[in-house]
Order: structure tokens, then C-alpha cells, then sequence
């Protein structure tokens, strides 16, 4: 581990968003976060207060006053970062934040990398790296669920769960170790058939925790999803119902939809990217030939489908055939029947045959929230269950888990063919480091870079 | 006056700027502001801690967590509102900032105005209206001037030198007051030769304020440039060169520049709004010659001309002429020679009699420093000093002032005409009172209103 209890020097930067407002904050941390305050500041003496106190005065270059502020102090190690911190609530110039930024440089602190005061918290023991990558989610976060998937893994959910696997898996792996310094009297202090079905259940949580990053994929980045249907069907009336906003083109015209138009709708605390398509009709016109092949394509990519037909053009046998040929994948799709305002109910009814079928008229705003409902129960992702169950949204802690499960593989394997102690305790130590990796107990230094450094300035 | 020292309601909004960052900061203020930050956050009692503290905790809805916050206390009258104010300093996600005040608003706080908070500080006494007004200039101030001519004006430099004048004024008012009181017995409380001293003192530095503000306009709003000039003198090149960016079109077509180009450069934090312009070529082409049409309407607003001429193509008589045509109101004027690399000797010595005259080359970026002290000298408005000298930036403070000065002048009119004491302390009272309302000893509701909405909500 690469714990770095006593960083030596002091780090600077703006923590809040650049812009005008009424206040911002410029944040110090490091050993002398509080005496390079105190060298600035006239009010009363930094260096003699308590901490988590407050502090109003002027902070000055020589005898130019470059703001009023309040200042507050964390002596370490009660702080964000364990170490000394200082913040500095300023008035909400970008320009007063850069002088007194530059002002703090000159009297010794550096500027902060990106990410870099949580790296120092992580480092210092505050949290561990699940948590510290949640800090970041947290603070990207735009939706309900993406806030509290982040929030739950930010107070440790998470790294709970995989610290609890890893500690079972470390007895087995003490007492295995145990067995090779007393190999040649050929005992056994763990007992194999409690090792098999504890890595049997540890791998059943994988392939939960595994399938849930779907999901948390999904309430993190959003569902990926295409309109598809016939020039005309109304694909650009109902994204702009659905977006409220006229940004797509409507026309009369076949094919006037040419571009990818992308925008989000938030429903039930789930994002949808919308991606409108140019119509999937055959044709001999270049630029909309194009357009249909990019269609395609931004359908292999997408995580949800809808397919949008025009009722009063088309026969139920047609439609379905439609359905079988743009989803040979079968990904999670809804055939949404469009204008039924100009349908006959007997025409309705010839249509009960598509299965989940939902009726709408995009013109007049019919149906629309059946339809949203429909969304919904499709991303639901069978019987996950975001309140109680653990959610991974990280990419990198997918990694580590599927490592975790190939090593325990070999366990198991190795375990079945009676191969030596030595190599099944390799084994199991590779399953430990894998899985030491989502909490950061174990770390390297370019893996911390690559965390951090997504982080923004001052965070 | 209309203090209101006891607000009844308390307000809340986020301080720092929208958008993502580290943290962000939610400002309550109010009788309130403790109690209800108190029913939503789980750690100390808040409402036993003593001002000046921070404290850590989360922010609960019901038993949903919102965020982990860092709650500042400031206990009334030691806040910035002199009420209760607490600051929650949370995450820096929008999503986040709108969730807990709403919850905070659900808990009976309401949605603070733009500058309410300033206004709700300056009703309690915290500071004047001139200073309140100064927190908002104070924000806006992007350049080295504007921020130390605020920061003057809200540390209360400018007021200081109002109320001194308010003061003296206000003792002789006492007097002839007085006066009014034994009007039967003809007695003279009031010097009058000492009145007129003092009304023509008055008025001579009400005189400087306001000539000040021709210097403090700049400071905070920028210097209105103006680059005219005949096609291919190298307008673009120039304003390219100056900006350090390829904002404007340049190419070897005369009259290709015909949109008006805003942009700003900032010269010993002194800011120019330069204003690059159609060429002054008479045209017959319809879309040119309306750009020349503007052009001579942009002269009249500008505050500085540069002339740019290509000192290759012109003699300096012709130079001349145009100076004369194109500056009747002798507007400050730079005479700028361009393509001095490809001119000899001699011909730059056939310019010399074009006062001030600065050669450069724009193309390869010659004597562009001459250029910039040029400009700086021209917006020095003579023996203006911003360091010791007041400097009012405020257009309500110059409509106060030429208020103030018209009606002492009815004084001394009055004087010098015997009227009736009654009409003379008639007129010192409209002095005072339009002097009272630049600092906000004399106020009405519109007038607060119309200057705290200007703020940002927060402030």
C-alpha cells in the first residue's frame, strides 16, 4: 500500500464551479494550509484558533486588500483530507479566486492536481477507493438513482460487501499458507470441501454483483435507446413530445431526418439518451442511404428499441415481419403503434397479436405515459431491486471482479484436480489482490492517477 | 428609513456559481435559518453549538440520506445579514444543491430574491447602499481597476467622503432651521458668507466626483474602441494581433469585415471593448455601404478612435484630411501608420507632422507595445489618480450628485436673491436628501428594489 501519511506540501484550488455567484471557495490542504492562511490574512491569529472554526477578515497582498473572506479552519487530522485544511470563502469573482489563488502560490502553497484532496483523504485512511471514486460519481450525479447508487456506495455499501468476501476468503487462504509450512506432515487446516463452497458462494455474489452493472451502467450513463420505424411513422413528433422541445425536424417531407439527434428525458429517476434515426426506408438517395446504415449501426449500439409504425399504413403481419428483421439480437424492444387517433377500433384490434404493443397518438400526446411505463418495466432489468440490493457502476470495478471470478475458477479447479498447495494458495492470493483492488487495498501508483486525475480541480 | 431589523421569514439559495464543482454552498438566513437546517441534519444539535462553528453531518429526508454536508453557523447579529445565517457547504452537483432545497424550503424556508441576503445586511445596518452596491460590482470586477475601485467602494471609501459632506451641509440646514423657529426676531444662527463657502466647496468636489465617473465608467464597463480605416489598411490584422485569436475574417478582398466584432482586451487592467468595423470606403456595393453606414454611427458612440492607415498607398496630407472628416467632436484619436516594414525611411519621416503619430506593423507585430501606451495615455483623462482619488462608477450615484448639485446651486441663487429662509432650508433639504439616497440614509422601497434585483440570487 502506498499510504502517504505525511505529504509535505501544501495544495491549493478553487472547489467550487467557475462562473459568477455570490461566493467561492478556494480550499488548502497540507502542513502548512493554516500558517500560509495566517501570512495573508489580517484578522485575528490563524495559528492560535480551534478547529472547525470561522473566521472573517481581510486577506491582502502587502497592504492591498484583495477581499473580505471567511476562512475555515480543520487543524488535522478532523478534516476532509486528515491533513491540516483551510477554506476560504471569498466573493464570487473568478477574478478576485485567481488573485488570491496566486497570492497563496507566492507564499508557498502549489496548485492542486485534479482529484488530488481526495486522493489525499483515501491515502490518509478517510475512506477507501470505492468510496473515493463515489465522491466523484456523486458529484456528476443528475438523476435520483444515479444520486443514491452513488450516495450508498460513497457511506461504504459496497465496499462493505467485498471487504466482508475478501476477509472469508483471507481465513481460508491463512490456513492453506499454514498447510505449506507444515507440508511434509501432510495435515489439513482447511478444510476443502468448506473452501469449495465458500468460493461457490463468493462467485455467486460476482455474478450478482456482475449483473447488477448493468443496471448501474444504465442509471449511471442512461439507456441507450433508438426510435426506429418508416419515414412518416412520427418519430420526430413523439421526441418532441417526449423532449417537450422542438429540436428535431419535422417535415412532411419522407426523410428529412437525417442527423442523430441525442437528448435525455428523465423518467422515474432513470435517464433515456434518445437517439432519433433517419428512416429505415430502402432508397436510392445517397445522403438518407447513408443515414439508414447509420441507423443500423446505432441500433447494434443501443440498449432498448422502440419501434414506431404508422397504423393506418401498415398490416399487423407487416409489422411483425418488421420486428423479426431489425432485432435478430433481441434486445429489449417496444412496437409502438402511432396515429390511432385516425384508426378504427376494429383496425386496433387486428394488432393485439404484437406482443406488449402500445397504442399512442404522438400528434395529440395521446397514450404517452403508458408508454413511458413501458420504458420503465423494460429497463427494469428483471427483479433488481435498487433500494436493497448492491449496484457496481464502475467499469474498473467490473474488471476486478470478473479477475476475482477466473482466479477462483482456478481454485476450483485446481482443487478438483488435486494439484499442489502452493499453486491453489497462488490462486487464491490472486482472487485477494483482485478484489483488494475495488477498495483499494491494494494500489498502485498509476492505478491511482488514472482514478484521480477524472476527478475535477479542487476536489 | 425602512430598516426592517426583524425579518419574519427566513431565505435560502445556493451562494456559489451553477454548475459542476467540489463543493457547493446553500445560504440560509432568517429567525429560522438554524431550526430548520437543524430538522434536516443528523449529527450535533445545532441549535446548541455557538456561532463561528462548523459542523459535520448529513442531510436527511426522513431517513434518505441527501448528502454529507459541513454546516457553518453564524448566530445572529454576528452574520453577514446580522441574522441568523447558516451555510451548507455540500457536494457540487446541481442535482444535489435542488434536492435539499427543496427540502429545506418543505421545512418553511422560502426562495430568497436576487440580493436579498445584501439587501436584508444593508436594512440591518451592516453596511450603506453605496457599499451593498459595491458587494455586486465587487463580484463583476474582471480586471485589476474595476476590482480595486470596488473593493474601495465597499470598504466604504466613497461613502466616507458623502456623509462627510452630507454632515457639514446638515449643520448649517440645523441652523437656518433654527432660524425658522425665531423667525420673529430676526437673529442669524447661520454664517451665510460660511454657507456659500461651504455650498461652492461642496460643489467643487460633487465637480470631481462626477468627472471621476468618466474615468470609473471605463474601469468597470471597458473603453469603447473604435479601429476605422480605408479597405486592406489591416484593420483584422491588427484587432487578430491585439486579441491573439483569428476572431475576425481577414483576407485580401477589400471590404470582407463587415460585422461588427466585439472583444476585449485588458491593458494595465484597463479594459478596451474593441469594435472592429466595416472599411470607410465609399462603395457601391449596398451590403458594404450600410456597413459603412454604421460604422460612422459607431464612431459617435465609441470613446477612442485608433485610424489605421496603409502608409504604403497615402500621403500624410491625405492622412490628415481624413482625420478632420471623421473626428468632428475631437474625440481622443490614435493616428496609426500600418505596414511600416514595407515603407522606407523617408516616407516615415514625411508623417511626422501627424500629431502622435504610431507606426507599426500588424502583420509582423512591430511597435504593438508603443501602441498599447498610447491607448493606456489617452484613457489617463488627464490628472485623474486612481489610487487616492474617489471614483464613482455607479450611474445612480451620478444622478444623485448632479441632484445635489442642482439644487445647491438653487441655494446660492436663493441667497444671492435674500428669499425667505423657509425656501432656502427647502433647498438645502433637497440637497440632503439627494445626497442621503446615494448611501441610503434616504431610501424608498423602489429604490431598494430596483438595485438588489440587479444582484445575483445568493447575494
Amino acid at each position: 500500500m502506498l499510504h502517504n501519511l505525511h505529504s509535505t506540501d501544501t495544495i491549493v484550488a478553487v472547489a467550487t464551479a467557475p462562473g459568477v455567484g455570490a461566493i467561492a471557495v478556494i480550499r488548502l490542504s497540507g502542513p502548512e494550509a493554516i500558517s500560509i492562511t495566517d501570512s495573508v490574512f489580517r484578522g485575528k491569529d490563524l495559528l492560535q484558533q480551534a478547529s472547525h472554526t470561522l473566521h472573517f477578515g481581510t486577506i491582502r497582498d502587502g497592504e492591498k486588500v484583495l477581499d473580505e473572506v471567511l476562512v475555515s479552519l480543520f487543524v488535522a487530522p478532523h478534516s476532509y483530507t486528515k491533513e491540516n485544511v483551510v477554506e476560504i470563502s471569498c466573493h464570487g469573482s473568478d477574478f478576485i479566486v485567481q488573485q488570491i489563488i496566486q497570492l497563496l502560490l507566492k507564499k508557498g502553497a502549489r496548485l492542486a492536481n485534479a482529484g488530488e484532496f481526495t486522493k489525499r483523504a483515501f491515502l490518509n485512511g478517510q475512506f477507501d477507493l470505492a468510496q473515493a471514486e463515489a465522491v466523484a460519481d456523486l458529484i456528476a450525479s443528475d438523476s435520483a438513482l444515479s444520486h443514491e447508487v452513488a450516495m450508498k456506495q460513497m457511506r461504504g455499501g459496497f465496499s462493505q460487501e467485498i471487504k466482508r468476501l475478501r476477509g472469508e476468503l483471507v481465513h481460508f487462504a491463512s490456513m492453506i499458507e499454514l498447510e505449506l509450512d507444515f507440508a511434509e506432515e501432510d495435515v489439513e487446516f482447511a478444510d476443502r470441501e468448506q473452501l469449495r463452497a465458500l468460493i461457490n458462494n463468493i462467485q455467486r455474489i460476482i455474478r450478482d454483483l456482475l449483473k447488477s452493472f448493468e443496471l448501474g451502467n444504465v442509471i449511471k450513463n442512461g439507456v441507450p435507446t433508438v426510435i426506429v420505424g418508416k419515414p412518416n411513422a412520427g418519430k420526430s413528433t413523439l421526441l418532441n413530445k417526449l423532449l417537450n422541445e422542438e429540436k428535431a425536424i419535422v417535415s412532411d417531407v419522407p426523410g428529412t431526418t437525417r442527423d442523430f439527434i441525442e437528448d435525455e428525458i428523465n423518467i422515474e429517476g432513470i435517464t433515456f439518451r434518445f437517439i432519433d434515426t433517419a428512416g429505415l426506408r430502402e432508397t436510392t438517395d445517397k445522403v438518407e442511404a447513408i443515414g439508414v446504415e447509420r441507423t443500423m449501426q446505432k441500433l447494434s449500439q443501443s440498449s432498448l428499441i422502440i419501434y414506431l409504425f404508422d397504423i393506418t399504413e401498415v398490416t399487423a403481419a407487416e409489422v411483425q415481419a418488421e420486428l423479426d428483421r431489425l432485432n435478430p439480437k433481441k434486445l429489449p424492444l417496444i412496437a409502438v403503434a402511432n396515429k390511432i387517433d385516425q384508426a378504427t377500433p376494429e383496425k386496433l384490434q387486428r394488432f393485439e397479436s404484437i406482443a406488449g404493443l402500445v397504442p399512442i397518438s404522438a400528434a395529440e400526446g395521446a397514450n404517452l405515459e403508458e408508454l413511458k411505463q413501458a420504458l420503465i418495466e423494460k429497463v427494469n432489468f428483471g427483479k433488481l431491486n435498487t433500494r436493497n440490493q448492491t449496484i457496481v457502476t464502475n467499469l474498473r470495478h467490473v474488471d476486478s471482479l470478473h479477475k476475482t471470478y477466473a482466479a477462483l475458477d482456478d481454485v476450483l479447479n485446481g482443487l478438483a484436480l488435486g494439484i499442489s498447495n502452493d499453486l491453489v494458495a497462488a490462486d487464491i492470493r490472486r482472487a485477494l489482490y483482485a478484489l483488494g483492488e475495488i477498495t483499494g487495498e491494494i494500489t498502485t501508483d498509476d492505478l491511482l492517477d488514472n482514478i484521480f486525475t477524472k476527478f475535477c480541480i479542487g476536489k
